[in-house]
């Protein structure tokens, strides 16, 4: 059902101060003292703005915690434990995967995500289960948040029997994307793990989307080959290289080189505010043109406890381990949040302009950038001009 | 006025679940089952977790723009000109010293903080006004925070005539302890920055804290120089180095051996969480017994918008930028929020233990650690056994 809405007085992105009129889920105008059709709805703006709404572009719902029993992590635990833990995890009889997913969907959507690119973890334990829920999430939710779906070996695939099989299943049963994890660090056969992602993606018209975890030349090597493949395939807008940090661990003329390269190829990157250095330097990025997402990552996940799965949060920390600081900085914090996930989406019509999709957030603040500083942050969430979430609150 | 109060079953920090005792503003006893006298208030710690109170080591009250209109930050503004920038704001019409350092007294008691060292500049135009402000507001909100004032030359003294007399004269009438900045990269004369710091600290009895964003082998250098005067003065227990970035900035031999000489002279430190690198080695400082304290430094001030005053969220950004993530790494946190200021503000019976100073902050959580993951977290703030906030509101 098409919704109408009109929000009075209230300062959006990129505009002066005025009115925004909805009808039929999309902006209709922008201006001073609009006048709607009698009956309709109307939000007062006055004292907030009203922004994008947030892209997570890099989410993993099916991994979350929340609402479950605080989960205690061992010390000391490698990278091989912590994926066999959340594989013991999930046959737990405590483990319900549409439960978890929906949980997460809901706190992503009351913080503002209007648009979402979820991984989902593909293994000889779990199978599909995993899909066909998120699958089911996606529909019980799908007038709220817009969701692409990764199909992710979180386990790895070239050396675990059944697991590509298991991959070509769920791009024919609703995964939009091949996942990908380390072809050198974990998978130990970059061009094994790139070729079968590349075929795959190829064969099912799927985009591709690599965790790169790996640090500097490596990094560097695995990017290369995955550019390589991108070309080779005409992928083009279709690839994305998540957590690029090696790119803060390679000099700059290779940081450039290997950014020119992603541009040229058409590749994207998503960051998640690395908590360490090195980290994607984001000023040489974006002045060589890449589009650039961010996401939350796992959040509330047995791998740790830090992220929380609030995109306005991830902008704070966007901001701060990036030293942005001043009003045009901070601006900047939204293209990381919202539009270049959305053009990592391909999300036609989105924005804050006549035409566009009524996809936003309207929060308290004298300044759109004063939102991404001022936590917490009351929010209200509209989605095709309807509003799905109030004050953090998921409305059902 | 002595205040009575029980917590029932309720999850202390160190001890099982139980009821915590508070009679007479101090913690009586914890343990299952308590019999309380009749007419005492009681809360219910049902679902929730006690930790002691937080301890903003490093403030500056002084600089806060909460509730005023938006300070529009000019893109590359340097040192001394921030620093006239805020001399400039001070002089306008808007600006209030009292008004805004009690709306960040109260923004920090509202989030938990019952202690804090709070630095005031003093400078020729300000003069003593700063201070005066700082005084009015300590007692007006004493029964809610305990507050030790710091001196602070944030223009420089060695070479800014007549600043020397205002410390001293801040010295004489309340201020608790002389703050200093950058001797090296600031002050540009060590030695005579340091040896005025220090004769006033003799003179009035005070401690020293001194600001020290120097990097690698100078910040290195000044530490020295504060070493050696520590040891001559004989000021052990009451003296600090802010921000001692540099401590990551040189390799490890010499920062253990800055480490141990701090140790041994009876320096601490305070760290703010650094967003970038380096940032202080807090196992190895851990390890060799150094004192180590936390602040939210300034708040929304016209130098950055990123800081908020609070200082649970200042323990999530110390877990987060040290890979903290198990519950036992964790739990060191609250040693860096609250026990090691409290060390550092020389407070007795500080802690969840019978006979110390019912100064608690009672929050949800299945463990003690969560709350520092959970953001944001209600809390309800008790100081000397009353209840001085609730939900964040500082409750007068
Ligand atoms: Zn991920
Ligand atoms: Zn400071």
């Amino acid at each position: 059902m098409p919704n109408d809405l009109l929000i009075k007085n209230v300062l959006p992105r990129g505009h002066r101060r005025g009115d925004v009129l909805i009808m039929n889920s999309r902006i209709e105008s922008i201006g001073a003292g609009l006048i709607a059709p009698p009956g309709i709805e109307v939000l007062d703006g006055t004292g907030k703005v009203l922004v994008p709404g947030f892209v997570d572009a890099h989410s993993h719902l099916d991994k979350s915690l929340l609402g479950m029993d605080w989960y205690h992590r061992e010390p000391g635990r490698g990278l091989q434990r912590m994926v066999a833990d959340e594989r013991d995890l999930r046959r737990s009889p405590d483990w319900v995967y549409e439960r978890q997913i929906g949980r997460n969907a809901e706190v992503m959507i009351g913080n503002g995500a209007t648009h979402t690119r979820a991984f989902v973890d593909i293994d000889t334990d779990a199978g599909l289960r995993g899909l066909e829920a998120m699958i089911a999430v996606r529909e019980r939710y799908a007038a709220a948040l817009t969701m692409q779906i990764i199909a992710f070996p979180q386990s790895g695939v070239a050396t675990r029997p059944g697991t590509e099989e298991l991959l070509d299943a769920a791009l024919g049963e609703g995964a939009d994307i091949i996942g990908g994890i380390d072809p050198c660090m974990l998978e130990r056969n970059p061009v094994k793990h790139l070729d079968l992602l590349f075929d795959l993606a190829v064969k099912h018209g799927a985009g591709v989307d690599v965790h790169l975890h790996e640090a500097g030349a490596l990094g560097a090597f695995s990017a290369e080959l995955i550019i390589e493949r991108t070309r080779a395939t005409g992928l083009a807008g279709k690839v994305v290289i998540s957590h690029p940090d090696f790119l803060g661990g390679v000099d700059e003329v290779s940081a450039r080189r290997l950014i020119d390269g992603m541009v040229e190829a058409g590749i994207a990157i998503t960051t998640n505010a690395p908590s360490g250095d090195p980290k994607p330097p984001l000023r040489l990025a974006r002045a060589a043109g890449l589009t650039i997402g961010s996401g939350c990552d796992g959040a509330l996940d047995s791998w740790g406890p830090m992220n929380r799965s609030d995109m306005l949060f991830k902008g704070y920390q966007l901001a701060w381990r990036n030293g942005l600081s001043t009003d045009e900085e901070l601006d900047t914090v939204y293209d990381l949040i919202s539009v270049g996930g959305a053009t990592i989406m391909n999300v036609a019509d989105f924005g804050i302009a006549p035409g566009c999709s009524a996809d936003l957030v309207l929060m308290p603040g004298q300044t759109p950038v004063e939102p991404i500083v001022a936590l917490p942050v009351d929010r209200t969430v509209i989605k095709a001009g309807r509003i799905v979430a109030r004050a953090g609150e998921y409305l059902g």
